[in-house]
């Protein structure tokens, strides 16, 4: 398997500019050496426009005139949907049962097509539309331009903070977490890169273990509410993270709506309980990460009301 | 009344480089031209950050070792608060009753000595302290330092908007209007430079109209929900108001909880009432408003969880 480089991520740098927000580092006033990457500040409210946006700009004209079609519970979706409007073609988002109602009605109001289907069929059924009507398939992780793509913000990371010590991902399929280490280790191999996983979704912990993707199905991932994460790795990520991530942790559910919480109230950021993981693992499990100058991608904030009414609650 | 120039904020820009953070402007899903200027990611979650620093910075040495005063319903004292501890000199805020418990809470947990006072003494009895203690006076708006430090944000605009067409700020004592408006008019005259203020304590359009400061007292100016809006104006600030300033609108306060939910479900920001007057004014005024590309300040996002729970439900 070909890994992507830092070429690669400097690239997608260059077809980002002006499309994509230049997220700063935010200080927090509770840790000193803990800095938030706020991507939910993106305008589709998450760090999947980067990776949209470099995969839409890379079709060539003629295949992307077709349209694009993909898979997602949302963030993705509404990634590829803006990227889609943003060139006038058309886009088809397949989306899983159960997804949040907040992401959905923001993907049909950028003009997205979403269909809906079982979660376990989503992938089978975005492949058929591509087959069908000749769109581009634009995976929402599994693909080099996405990961390159996502990679852009470790590009950010070194820039704004070049004595970074360790930079922590959440981790759904794995794009996020492939992208920031290629391009974290490449600039400054010293930090530490490491990953965060819902426990009741750490179907990334056993493949790294096993060297292998190990599957976790659906009725199992669902269970956590972080809902951008209930994805496994592919054989493309799994590959990626083995050579480039430095460890990963996991954290209950308990955690990420405290962090949540933590970060709704003092840090002034809405994150969803996804986006909120990797502050999760620095707040509640410092004793398992490396010390030093850290930074926490908040990545995403498409919250629905009623999860953000609990996280203050908290 | 001499007023401060171009060259006094880009002075204070230098101060501030490094302290404060550079914040992006971010689009809007809902309006194409319109932007946010998301000053609640500041560490302290306000724009006062960049006055109180420029402020504490250009103080003598001599001066500055004997600590800083201030009055302050929370947001300046936070700020003032930070800066006195980064340079490693005592700070007292005299707060008046009333001012949201989350913000007095933050203050003292970053080392503030806090007094609480009647609204109406609060003035009277930061001065009696500077006589007393001979610590320097560093008033919310009312000085050419502070005024210049929240210009800062004027500059960031328009580097990063060069076509801006209006810029919407909160005013309440005025220093952040007369600051923006002086970065503003001096880079790009054509552009229109609006303050808004809530309909409660619409002092400024009165002092405006009249020529001179008129004076709102507090049981009046307490009904708005807008805590950070509820001071007057000072000579100094309406003498730049009146010269830079191209017009004045009111919000309800039914406008400003709806703001504040917005941006809140919708721009992803924890956003304090105060802080959302101007993307309000954009909202619900649009016809009293210059067309084009827009700009609202988002000041601050101290709010109590109370205020956000309300917001939430709107």
């Amino acid at each position: 398997m070909e890994l992507i480089t830092i070429a690669d991520v400097r690239t997608a740098a260059d077809d980002l500019a002006g499309t994509v927000v230049r997220t700063p580092l935010l200080p927090v006033p509770w840790d000193e050496e803990l800095w938030l990457k706020p991507e939910n500040l993106q305008p589709v409210g998450s760090f999947k426009l980067r990776g949209a946006t470099h995969a839409v700009a890379r079709l060539a004209p003629d295949v992307r005139s077709r349209g694009v079609v993909t898979h997602s519970s949302g963030n993705h979706g509404q990634a590829l949907a803006y990227a889609a409007r943003a060139f006038g073609v058309p886009c088809v988002v397949v989306v899983p049962a159960g997804a949040p109602e907040v992401k959905v009605a923001r993907m049909r109001a950028l003009g997205a097509d979403v269909r809906t289907v079982p979660p376990a069929r989503r992938l089978a059924e975005a492949e058929r539309i591509a087959a069908e009507s000749g769109a581009a398939l634009v995976p929402p992780f599994d693909h080099p331009a996405v990961i390159a793509g996502q990679g852009t913000i470790g590009l950010e990371i070194v820039a704004d903070l070049p004595d970074v010590d360790v930079v922590l991902v959440p981790v759904g399929g794995g794009g996020l977490g492939s992208g920031v280490a290629t391009a974290v280790k490449a600039l400054r191999p010293s930090a530490s890169v490491i990953g965060v996983e819902p426990e009741l979704a750490a179907d990334a912990v056993e493949s790294l273990a096993a060297g292998e993707v190990v599957v976790w199905d659906v009725d199992r991932t669902y269970r956590t509410c972080a809902d951008g994460l209930r994805t496994n790795l592919s054989a493309r990520t799994l590959a990626h993270l083995r050579e480039r991530l430095d460890g990963i942790v996991t954290v209950t559910e308990d955690e990420i709506m405290a962090a949540t919480g933590r970060v709704l109230r003092d840090a002034r950021l809405v994150a969803e309980p996804s986006g909120a993981v990797a502050l999760a693992a620095r707040l509640f499990h410092r004793d398992e990460l490396p010390g030093g100058r850290t930074v926490a991608v908040v990545t995403g904030g498409n919250a629905d009301p009623a999860v953000l009414a609990a996280a203050l609650a908290v």
